[in-house]
C-alpha cells in the first residue's frame, strides 16, 4: 500500500489521540524515518510513514490507520456453552453474532488492567460475570488487518461465567441480543458464514488450537 | 465509536477511490443520512456518517475507514501441508507467517474474478499453482474489524497446489520466506501466538468448522 505524501503537514510528530502501543514499536531493524499526519479523532489516526524494514535497504512509504487495542473475551458457562452478543455494526450495515469486546483506553495497560476490561465488557455487553471459582485465561493477541492498521486484540477465555444477579445490559451499546450457544452450534454458524468477524473467528481458532474446547467428532 | 463531524467538507457525496462493496449497502432498515469525507488516497477513505439502524430510531454518527475487499487463500499440497508466506507488515513493524492474500480492485468482481485473483496471489506471493485436478473451494467471507472498517476478505481453500515450474516470487512484494507446514505445526503456531493475523486465524477457523482438515487428536 505504498502511497505518496498528500498533505503539507509537518513530519515526525504524531498529534492524534491514538498512540502506538508497546506491541508496535521500532526495534530489530525497523526504523521510522518520517510520519505525516492526515486525520485524527478520538478513535483513529491516519498517517503516512516512511519506514525502513529489516529486509530492505530502501525506506517504504505506507499509509497506516492507528487504533486503540482491544480485549475480546470468550465467556464459557459451567455447561460448556459460549455466550455471544448480537450487535449492530454501522461500518458494515449489519447486525452480527460475536464475542464481547471493548477498547483499551490506556496504551500502557498491563495484564491485570486488561483482565479488568475483559470482565467489564463481559458485564456490560453480555450481563455475565466470572464465577467465584472462575478463571480468565490469556489466549495471546492478534492483528485485525496488519496491511493497513496497527489495531490488535488481546484474547481471553473466561470460565465458568454466570448471569449477573441484577444485571442489565448497557443501554448505550448497540447490542440487540445475547445468548449462550453450545459448541457444535457455533461450529455450524462458523461453517455457514453466519459468524463472520475476525474477533470471533480468531478467538475460536485459538481456543481449538489450545485444546480448550471439548468438541464432538464433527469438529 | 460515535464521533463529531470535524471538517467542513460537503456532505453526502463520497469522493475517494474506495467505494462501498455490494456486501455493505443500506437495506433492511439501514439508512445513510449523511456522509462527510475526511481523507482518502488509493488505499483507504475516512468518512463520518450519520446512519439510522434497524434497532434504534435516532441516527448515530460513526467514523468509518473504507477499504477494498480482499481474497485470502489457504494453499494445501497433495501431502496435506499448508503453504504460508512470511511477510513484512509495516503497520505492525513485524514480519509474520500468514496465508497468501491480495486486494480486489474491482468492487463488482464476481465469483470467477475473485477466484482468478486468488490464483494470481498464490502464484505471485507463494509461487504455487493449482494442480490440474485441483479445486478452489469457497469458505465464505469475514470482516476484519467491523467496529471501524467495512474491509472484508473472501476465503478460499486451494487443493492440491504444486510449485510453479519456473516460478519466482514477485520481487516487489514484502515477502521474505515461503514454506509448507504440516497441520499440527500450524496448530502449534496458532496456540503459541506465532500465527497472529486475522486472515490466517479466520480461514483456519473456517477450515476446521467445515471439516476440511484431517487433524490429529491433539486438535
Amino acid at each position: 500500500m505504498a502511497a505518496p505524501h498528500s498533505t503539507a503537514h509537518s513530519a515526525v510528530a504524531t498529534v492524534g489521540a491514538v498512540q502506538r502501543s508497546e506491541l508496535v514499536q521500532d526495534s530489530d531493524g525497523w526504523k521510522t524515518i518520517s510520519s505525516t499526519h492526515h486525520f485524527s479523532n478520538d478513535h483513529l489516526e491516519v498517517v503516512t510513514e516512511e519506514v525502513r524494514t529489516p529486509a530492505r535497504p530502501q525506506p517504504r512509504s505506507w499509509t497506516i490507520v492507528r487504533r486503540k487495542a482491544a480485549v475480546i473475551v470468550a465467556p464459557m458457562t459451567r455447561e460448556g456453552k459460549i455466550v455471544l452478543i448480537r450487535q449492530e455494526r454501522i461500518p458494515i450495515r449489519a447486525a452480527i453474532w460475536e464475542m464481547p469486546s471493548g477498547q483499551i483506553d490506556d496504551r500502557n495497560a498491563d495484564d491485570d488492567e486488561m483482565k479488568q476490561i475483559a470482565l467489564r465488557e463481559l458485564r456490560e455487553e453480555a450481563s455475565y460475570q466470572l464465577a467465584k471459582d472462575g478463571e480468565l485465561i490469556s489466549l495471546g493477541h492478534y492483528f485485525s488487518s496488519p496491511g493497513f492498521t496497527d489495531e490488535h486484540g488481546y484474547l481471553f477465555l473466561a470460565r465458568p461465567v454466570e448471569p449477573c444477579p441484577h444485571g442489565e445490559r448497557d443501554e448505550g451499546e448497540s447490542i440487540i441480543d445475547c445468548r449462550a450457544f453450545n459448541l457444535d452450534k457455533i461450529r455450524r454458524m462458523i461453517a455457514a458464514n453466519e459468524i463472520r468477524d475476525a474477533n470471533t473467528l480468531g478467538i475460536w481458532a485459538r481456543l481449538i488450537a489450545g485444546g480448550h474446547l471439548a468438541l464432538g467428532s464433527g469438529a
